[in-house]
């Protein structure tokens, strides 16, 4: 059976896993990465596979897996979709992915290709349970409860405020959806930690919720990859009240971001050319393998 | 907007549930309800709906949901295909699904028609979370734990032992897909109870499992609807180990069926014609409305 051939674009935390799980698929073989910069120093893992600045220079490849920063992605997928290679994403800016399916759904058509965006765990695998839960208690709210676990758009906001040395916000849910910001931090020399943390917590990505700030002599030493979720829905199944629901998990933020990158570059072989959230892919076309034998042990 | 014409085939506990959930659907308009006995009792809220032996008698129908006992599925299904009629169903003998997806696969082609199996709680919404989880976790082990609550198959097999004169069989989870069937029953005058517990325990449905039987003066009065799953997979993403995530419900057993089905049934009309099980129909499907802002308020 001929492989389906994946090129990791950009190759920070999420890149690394990424390629852990195309190596441990069946059904994938690595093209290589590509890279702004393709001549830094290459990781020990990289060693057998060609490292690019451009796509075009891996020869045939099938499906890119966007790694990069979130607001890169669009320029990167308009690209690579007009190439007639498919593109999958985990853009995570909820407010905007409506505008980004519209945008990619019309490059995808015009190359011949199939995009899935926003596809890590939330959004993404999340918002497949999401979705499910909504249909089977039509009436009723879908808390998200978030972590304990670390936020990278809310730990590189800290980073930028001055007097900020190293930083780690980490997301606290108290239920309901509501959560608390313990943000760790180490203090430039200079800058005076109470003012500081007055800064931080007048942040925009602050200002709304419960903050505390933290000093702490290494911020290194109290990072961990462990996130999570708990999601619950309590609702209405056609005029039955108080059907309860709930998903948890307790993961390794960017593996399973790059797991579920994997799945989707898989499937997005099986889609017709446009662009798609995971909502609108069946979850059978997730998995590689026989499609009866899987609907035997499945179902 | 026009709405989509269901006729309710079968009119037990999951007819009855099904019923409800169409008069809360936005979407839907009830055609009829298909009894065999349409000059049976007619119970108060069926006064405004065509009750009809042949769903012929119910002009236009874009799908049937079959509320039937299981093994009846398949002759109803084919019936109805062969009209060009789309069928939904939650058919549950899990080693059967395959076969009757190829079966009605074969018919719902010819019909032009549309057939989704299968589909109610397991098999059906939990397929599609155990899918999702094998994808998103690939290495691993899923276990399914149902409970507490009724087990029908259970209980349907202990009426059927002589001596029984009524019966509830409870599926108790003890963990790792490991069950406990607590059985509670009335016996029939002349029969003793020490001799019918053991018969009961000795049935294929029971002999592989702890079972409890337990002497009732009333079974009608232990008898309660909800249920449940705890459902869990401990696996790997990439080649990181110990990825958790767990699934639970707490619901009323025919109510989600019935919503379940409601929500297939709507699916229905937007696959191409073929058999379908639930993990093969993008869970947006299952939802009324624009599909752009479900995207935007779900993914």
């Amino acid at each position: 059976m001929k492989k389906i051939r994946a090129a990791v674009v950009g190759y920070g935390n999420i890149g690394r896993y990424t390629l852990q799980a195309l190596q441990a698929a069946p059904d994938f073989e690595v093209a290589g990465i590509v890279r702004r910069n393709a001549d830094a120093p290459r990781p020990a893992e990289l060693k057998d596979y060609p490292v690019v600045a451009d796509i075009d220079q891996l020869g045939d490849v099938d499906v890119a897996i966007l790694c990069t920063p979130t607001r890169s992605v669009e320029a990167y997928a308009k690209q690579i979709l007009a190439k007639g290679i498919n593109t999958v994403d985990s853009f995570d800016i909820h407010t905007q992915i409506t505008q980004l399916r519209r945008t990619l759904d019309a490059e995808a058509k015009a190359g011949g290709a199939v995009s899935i965006i926003s596809a890590g765990w939330d959004p993404g695998s999340d918002s497949v349970v999401r979705t499910l839960l909504q249909a089977i208690a039509p009436k009723g709210i879908t808390y998200t409860n978030f972590g304990p676990g670390m936020s990278m758009g809310h730990t590189v906001a800290v980073k930028a405020i001055p007097g900020v040395k190293a930083a780690l916000s980490m997301t606290i849910p108290t239920g309901t959806g509501i959560h608390r910001r313990m943000v760790y931090i180490e203090v430039e020399p200079g800058h005076d930690f109470a003012q500081v943390a007055a800064a931080i917590k007048a942040d925009a990505y602050f200002a709304n919720d419960e903050t505390h700030v933290v000093e702490v002599s290494s911020v290194d030493e109290v990072i961990d990859m462990g996130h999570g979720v708990n999601l619950t829905r309590k609702g209405v199944s056609g005029t039955t009240q108080n059907q309860l629901f709930e998903f948890n998990m307790r993961i390794n933020n960017p593996a399973l971001t790059g797991q579920v990158l994997v799945c989707v570059a898989r499937a997005s072989m099986r889609q017709q050319p446009g662009c798609y959230t995971m909502i609108e892919v069946p979850v059978i076309d997730l998995l590689p393998g026989d499609r009866e034998d899987l609907i035997a042990h499945l179902v």
